[in-house]
């Protein structure tokens, strides 16, 4: 059997529970990635985030490309061995950090010049690049380069991005050659089904071992964005795994789930629980609110993390109001927590076949404050219109 | 046997290895206690406090009043169960932070009048309050309120502020009630053998548990510091633990050791851990110099904490270049890991009485770099003369 085969086990709806073979070991599915892109999630030791039952994580090749160079992670051993960690990792190849991240980039077909948003100095990466500098870090999964376009650009240029997207893919594909890693292919087309659509029975033909659905959460509407993500998931190979890029808010994880999706990743949870937004049964709170001053009991009692065990919501509380380094942490270990149980309870609802009533429940008895989602759309928008 | 009770247990020159029992457990000594002023050692969980081998923190009255409130600290069962640390904890009583924090005080026989730092807003404190204070937090240790001066006052001004500690002192034993808690006096005199002397006598007379030596390392030159902690060290009684407030770094602990101190604190430890200054046993080196770019090692490789088990120097290099909060908690770790393991072997020479070689293999190994020490201490004397 070869690294990286994914075995779908059960359906329920286009709910899908399946698992994810690599080499570092096996990642049932659905799937949340917590996101590591400097080599380090953020707060967290490898011990953590394993203890968090997590098996999968993922890095970003422009961050470590530019910060320490592919070339020392390299000579460190690989990407696995410079973290410390074992379990699976998924590299995204950059794309969508030098159209978000990087000042000053000139697009053609062979490439992308772009400048680093650390030092402003510059570099040219090509699809070969992108795929040689992921088989360097060896993670388990590698993405092809992609060209990225904004939520309201013109159908002329999400078309023309589209298609350069295949052609490099294509090429991702050509260039690979490490065994022991797989390679997903990454549809775009914007917010036009008509491109979407496209993209998905171009990428298809190509059978690359998984499919990443791209430029999706990123300032659109809830509405548009899962109508997208319905025209597109239907066209994908039902063997193949499918990995909706940057969506991770447990209710956009459930209507994902719903949809066929069955990997994800997304720095929101970490970046706010960071800022003290915590997720609970019942809705987002944010530990700020001067109610948890107080408060003599854990923040979700419901929960099972190292936090709601160990500290009450006074004490985090404390902790934020204080500016103290541990709040950042101890919140961050609650948030993936918290995914971490919700993927598995829908995992079991689907291997039950009670999925829809799982999330008709969940959905209605959560109170979705989402102000803070919606700042971060706005934020990742703004970033890609640079 | 009263909780707080010492235990001298072998003595090898002046160096003493003894064990302090308190309510929250048995201190080994010569101890180091990590300092957690606003209830947490910053990026650390009480777990991992644990796991470096510390049974003893300590916690500030100052910063604990101001933010939560020692109130709500009482509310939720005290500071043991509020910060969910079930060993030893000391608490200063704010004396020292109200002279280098707090801008605007006025001081009087009563007490001292001081701004907070935080909010500005004014606070009144008296030795009978600071008692009461820390009774409520609940610590294994209190310690009395003192007028603290700075390096460069005159004669005059430091013997006005050691009679008034020496008042202070005698009104914070007569307001002491709490049994499970012991209450320590601080000796002063700035840096005059003479004043040095008169107070360790006069609080001797009053009989405290315990004697703590304040207002050193507040900038003085090193020989300065030494001859004060001899002067004033060989006047307290040999059956109470003796703590050297303020001093940490591993030269000056060992210094102390030989001189007869008993417990030490320091922020100094977990500050320089931040700024990716890491003790080694060759000296002090910083991780964020080029060299450990790519040094494919552990930056100690006779540490056993767990960033020198799991890491190369390499990778915390990169972690600090990058900005990464795992960086803190990764350096803090290592250097507390060495501090407890040098408190260990320094206690184990003491009872195989082989200090005296010990101490010389030590300081004859260890190149201070010591840079950063003095910035520490100039700091803290700029603070203490606001």
């Amino acid at each position: 059997m070869p690294a990286n085969h994914f075995n779908l086990l059960k359906t329920s709806g286009s709910a899908r529970a399946g698992e994810l073979l690599t080499a570092h070991g096996t990642v049932p599915t659905p799937a949340f990635m917590p996101v590591g892109s400097q080599a380090t999630v953020k707060t967290l030791t490898p011990d953590d985030i394993k203890g968090l039952g997590y098996n999968m994580i993922l890095a970003n090749t422009y961050h470590l490309y530019l910060r320490p160079g592919i070339d020392v992670i390299e000579k460190m051993g690989g990407l696995h061995r410079f973290m410390a960690w074992d379990g699976a990792i998924l590299t995204d190849s950059g794309g969508y950090q030098v159209f978000s991240l990087a000042p000053l980039r000139k697009i053609s077909d062979e490439g992308v010049t772009f400048r680093s948003h650390i030092d402003g100095s510059e570099h040219f990466i090509t699809p070969e690049l992108a795929v040689g500098y992921q088989e360097k870090l060896g993670s388990d999964v590698a993405m092809v380069l992609d060209e990225c376009t904004a939520y309201g650009d013109s159908k002329e240029k999400v078309q023309q991005a589209m298609e350069r997207t295949h052609c490099w893919a294509e090429r991702c594909l050509k260039a690979h050659t490490r065994k022991d890693q797989a390679l997903y292919a990454i549809v775009q087309g914007g917010m036009f089904p008509e491109l979407r659509r496209k993209s998905a029975e171009c990428l298809t033909q190509l059978d690359f071992p998984g499919y990443a659905i791209g430029g999706l959460s990123v300032g659109e509407p809830k509405e548009i964005m899962l109508a997208m993500l319905g025209e597109t998931v239907v066209l994908l190979p039902k063997d193949k795994p499918r990995y909706l890029m940057g969506v991770g808010s447990p209710e956009d994880i459930i209507q994902g789930v719903a949809r066929g999706i069955d990997i994800f990743d997304c720095a929101l949870p970490t970046r706010v629980a960071r800022n003290g937004a915590l997720y609970t049964a019942q809705g987002r709170i944010n530990i700020r609110n001067a109610v948890y001053k107080t408060m003599d009991a854990p923040l979700d009692p419901d929960c099972d993390c190292y936090t709601c065990r160990t500290f009450s919501a006074a004490y985090l509380s404390h902790l934020f109001r204080s500016g103290e380094l541990l709040s950042l942490r101890l919140a961050t270990v609650h948030n993936l927590r918290f995914l971490n149980n919700l993927m598995r309870k829908i995992r079991e609802s689907i291997l039950n076949d009670t999925f829809i009533t799982f999330r008709e429940d969940y959905l209605s008895g959560y109170e979705t404050t989402d102000e803070e989602t919606r700042v971060e759309q706005k934020r990742r928008w703004l970033s890609t219109r640079r």
